[in-house]
């Protein structure tokens, strides 16, 4: 009888990056899922175990099963798959807890069988999962889940992923408030059309954001951290994100945007102790409010999604 | 009595280079103005000789008089300087026929008094002289002939210029055709709004440009060179702009795209061979048509405006 199994670390993740919005992400070290992936004779992919938060144990309708399915069902391995989920990304919050789901099946799997496949087509996979978490195909957070550091989604279709090198003395703060924003109404809040001006700005950020990882340049990339088209919408839907940011940037942060389609807010610094100094700040901030909220600071997770 | 002056060599540039609307260039070797500037006793700006094209010999209807009277306004030195313009880009081919003048004077004067200004410093006041030509203060142009080289223009107030790296073995093919395209008309046509997903499209080939810079990346070159927000509205006015793309392209171009705001088109290749085979097609193609045309060859000018 098959006894193998893995435990991996699902790390939480940060898309956008201020300015390459549905573009760019990170991957962070202290937040994250874990899971157990365990080969069996019986075929099929079942989930076991959730817990942490209370998700649909049907493979179809998780997005860990439905990931997993995909692959699986690509595959056609000899074997099948159990799967427990110990959920410690709320979902929801903003810092991509349906992907560290999505891409821990996959990766899960992967090391089980060998490898058989690279780190894109595992994101392709992964991909499949998110569609059922947000509607659409997109790999902003996937991509450095699975691969560690900061990514560029190049494409999606055909998918296309470029690892950026991560400077050594980045660290994140992340502020996250229990608020509820539907992914639907964040993507509904954006124009469908920009100014010419600000999309010429946001690319300059970008090259520029993409400049300062690859010179280790801090203050290029705190010039670069700005995000001009989706934040003044966006912002709307965050309560205190204004005070938030301003009294980041006093406190010595690089940048201050929001981590996906919110209601988290990341902030990246140079060395942990301003990370650890602009979340004190924060922490400061939300205080003083009626909302609850949770923070964490984080190196920069330059691996992705490990076993442990 | 003074008799110091140099001679200098002013390249022509590529300013957008497919996705980088209004932030990238690069520079030219085999394609510019020569400039004699000379230290003279009686103070003050003037433009002793014009060679190749008709342009005016007042300073303050030069642009290259006029670039080199606001860095003089600003230093005041105690001397003065004529300037000698021997024009070979010709004056709305959209390879930086005014950027060359612009930035000719104000390099060749920074020589003449030990360099007193930075690069940065050189392209601020060459953008005075650019306003003449275009109309607005943009540096597209005259960042890439001042520094050579790739750059991106992070932003124009405050001046912030990047200088990327340039992968060793990267050739760019040009084609001008001799028609007249105005610079107010070129910008009139481009729309004021563009929709968020091409804006998204657009910055993911710039941060991918820039990160294959970095890593002489020439398939990720390849892939990058796209641009699908300006080139749709401009190459209405540019005959012929799809027949040379597809044909540079069929010849093994990594891309092709308006030079500027045209009427030039540039071909980027791996290798001289390739950018002469390049070369070759397309006159081919503008062979068959009645238009006069010319062609250039060049390697990537990494150095910028130099002593000769």
């Amino acid at each position: 009888m098959m006894t193998e199994e893995i435990k991996i670390f699902s790390p939480a993740t940060v898309a956008n990056v201020a300015c390459g919005f549905d573009v760019l992400g990170f991957c962070l070290d202290t937040i994250g899922d874990e899971m157990v992936i365990r080969k069996t004779e019986e075929k099929g992919i079942k989930i076991t175990k959730i817990e942490g938060y209370d998700l649909p144990f049907e493979a179809e309708k998780n997005v860990a099963g439905v990931s997993a399915l995909a692959m699986y069902d690509a595959l056609q391995p000899d074997c099948g798959f159990e799967i427990e989920i110990y959920k410690k990304i709320k979902p929801g919050s903003g810092i991509g807890s349906s992907s560290a789901s999505a891409a821990g099946s996959v990766f899960g799997m992967n090391e089980l069988l060998g490898r058989p496949l690279d780190k894109t087509k595992l994101t392709y996979y992964a991909m499949k999962g998110e569609v059922l978490a947000s509607q659409c195909e997109h790999a902003d957070n996937l991509a450095p889940a699975i691969f560690g550091g900061f990514t560029l989604v190049k494409s999606a279709s055909p998918l296309q992923i470029l690892e950026l090198p991560t400077p050594s003395d980045l660290f994140a703060t992340l502020i996250h408030p229990q608020i509820e924003i539907k992914t639907s109404e964040s993507r509904a809040i954006l124009p469908k059309e920009i100014p010419l001006s600000n999309a010429i700005t946001q690319w300059a950020n970008v090259g520029s954001l993409v400049h300062a990882l690859h010179t280790s340049d801090y203050d290029l990339i705190k010039d670069a951290l700005h995000d001009v088209v989706i934040e003044p919408y966006r912002k709307q839907l965050i309560p205190h994100f204004d005070a938030v940011k301003t009294a980041a940037l006093e406190a010595g942060a690089l940048g201050c945007a929001i981590s996906g389609s919110g209601p988290s807010i990341f902030m990246l610094s140079k060395s942990e102790a301003t990370a650890k100094e602009v979340e004190k700040t924060i922490r400061n901030v939300y205080s003083t409010t009626d909302i609850l909220f949770e923070t964490y600071v984080s190196k920069i997770n330059t691996e992705g999604i490990r076993v442990i």
